[in-house]
């Protein structure tokens, strides 16, 4: 439905077709019991139409943390009452070039995202995480690593696997000095994981307490971009810069830090960003890449390692009820540092 | 010399500023006479002083094919009458991890360059290849293969070096999509590079002429930037795109047309340039990088793989009193593709 349409409908209406169908479980197909869904500031991007694709009705999330309840006759790899998450895709061709390699994410098809993608069985929307229900097909579930406090796992399932795959791709580990830029949901995961590989991890902000609340997630030290004295002084140092920054901003400054072969990975804009120097490029033969999410095996890894290192997000609990206060504070970057909806407070109906 | 003292000066007292003083031979010095020197786009920058640091009096030339006259007492590697060259540049501290690395052109201290750098043995600027002789470290002089043609070897120490030290240094060869944006003297040195590697050629242009110049270069196919169309058929088609564009342009189109991990290496424009989106980074995990020059060493291997492959830049011939004219036409791009001065057409007083 498209917003006009939706926005046109009584409140009656609306609540109606929240009545959310969904396909029989088929013989790939995990039924999940949602228990946690964290809150990712796409989902706001999406349910208010920000990027202008949206389709209504919309059920955002896709940070999910549920129980098996049911598996279709051809899984092998999930039983019912395993502990389970599901993050920002549920399906892909599995057969290209991008796939084969682990890449789902850049399925040349194009991946089935979690939420707002064309439900390929019942042809509307995929419905998300803030739910009580999902079905989803196998090779998309994650095993979670009971060890873990489970309901600060969901934020691994997007924010964390988006700051997990770059590492991973770009190998970053011991003797490698990495700048986190910016502390928010990714930002924060990022200070923890960089940390656990290895990892020399400065946190770059704005914010002299940003910095130290870095300092306590993992941060070895603090480099405050708003200082030219700094900056000069780090000019060059960096291996790997991890961009989080999730608005267009001048992205100059970030790349004189970059050490010869240095990479800026930007994981957070996606959006058109000011103009870059190429001299600064060409001098260093510096890189400035893009990644996002990641794919199904490298989340799995993420897990397993985040269950080694006992690694989760860290989490403000919230009843379903309070989303639209919880939305707001996502806007205004007021959260440490991802909400958790508790999907037991969603009534049954919905 | 600053530009107002020089412009002050009387056309005799500029002259006579020209008695270029050299220093002696010292132990690890080659001399060299100079025979053939190609002209850069960066010398006529350097001249007009259009970067701003220029310093006269002003010699360009970085693109020097001559005789060795004699050699240090330490100099092993070569003996008097040996055809050598020099390139963009002539010292580096080779002690720094760059250097350590091959890769002096990005020396921490900074690279000497062959023109308009401090020269550490008589404090003026260094003069480049505008001249009958040279004198300089062993370690920056390159040994020319003696079966090419060898006045059409000049170019190949700037315009062939730049475009291959990121073949090199991403390992392109067979199998790989290459995109060559630009047809100049980097851009034609790239065609014959890039197809000599292997690699499946495409030249990126917005003018069917040049299209067709590239076929007989060595490209495969032709993609004209401008027509829509073809665009859009070749978006995500590349694994590497060598950006040999001079000037400030648009990348949003270019980095579209990257795959899954690929590429787009800027070799060209050292300026700012216009804002890229985020978002076309993000998808494919794509790639913009900037690459100057490149190291001794592959600097000496891409003269060996030319006397293998016997390949050669394409250049016109001018003497030293048609320079005038010759960088006119530089600079309207109209030359195919290098020029490059008789050395002996220079008077012996120069």
């Amino acid at each position: 439905m498209k917003v006009a349409a939706y926005a046109a409908q009584s409140a009656e209406d609306r609540l109606a077709s929240f009545a959310i169908e969904r396909r029989a479980v088929g013989p790939e197909d995990v039924a999940i019991d949602i228990e946690y869904c964290g809150v990712c500031h796409s989902d706001i991007h999406t349910a208010r139409n920000e990027w202008g694709r949206a389709k209504y009705p919309c059920v955002p999330g896709h940070e999910i943390i549920g129980r098996v309840t049911e598996v279709g006759a051809g899984v092998a790899g999930f039983a019912k009452g395993d502990l389970v998450g599901v993050g920002c895709m549920v399906d892909a061709c599995l057969g290209c070039a991008a796939c084969k390699d682990g890449d789902e994410q850049y399925c040349e098809k194009g991946a089935l995202m979690t939420y707002g993608g064309t439900d390929p069985h019942l042809g509307g929307p995929t419905h998300g995480g803030y739910s009580k229900r999902i079905i989803v097909r196998d090779k998309f579930v994650l095993r979670i690593p009971g060890t873990l406090d489970v309901k600060a796992v969901a934020p691994l399932l997007c924010a964390g696997i988006t700051v997990w795959s770059p590492l991973a791709h770009w190998k970053i580990g011991k003797g490698h000095k990495v700048g986190v830029i910016g502390l928010g949901g990714l930002g924060h995961m990022g200070v923890k994981l960089a940390n656990a590989l290895g990892a020399h991890v400065t946190m770059i902000t704005t914010s002299p307490e940003k910095g130290e609340d870095a300092k306590t997630l993992g941060a070895h030290d603090v480099l405050l971009s708003t200082e030219r004295d700094q900056m000069k002084a780090a000019r060059s140092r960096f291996d790997f810069l991890l961009n989080t920054v999730p608005v267009a901003h001048e992205m100059n400054p970030y790349i004189g830090l970059l050490a010869r072969n240095g990479t800026m990975v930007m994981v957070g804009a996606i959006e058109p960003m000011p103009g870059i120097h190429g001299g600064l490029l060409l001098a260093n033969r510096r890189r400035v890449a893009g990644s996002g999410i990641g794919g199904i095996r490298e989340t799995q890894e993420m897990l397993d390692f985040c269950g080694e290192h006992n690694i989760v997000a860290d989490v403000e609990m919230i009843d379903m009820q309070d989303i639209n206060e919880a939305w707001d504070r996502v806007v205004k970057a007021n959260v440490k540092y991802r909400f958790v909806i508790d999907m037991s407070t969603l009534p049954d109906a919905a």
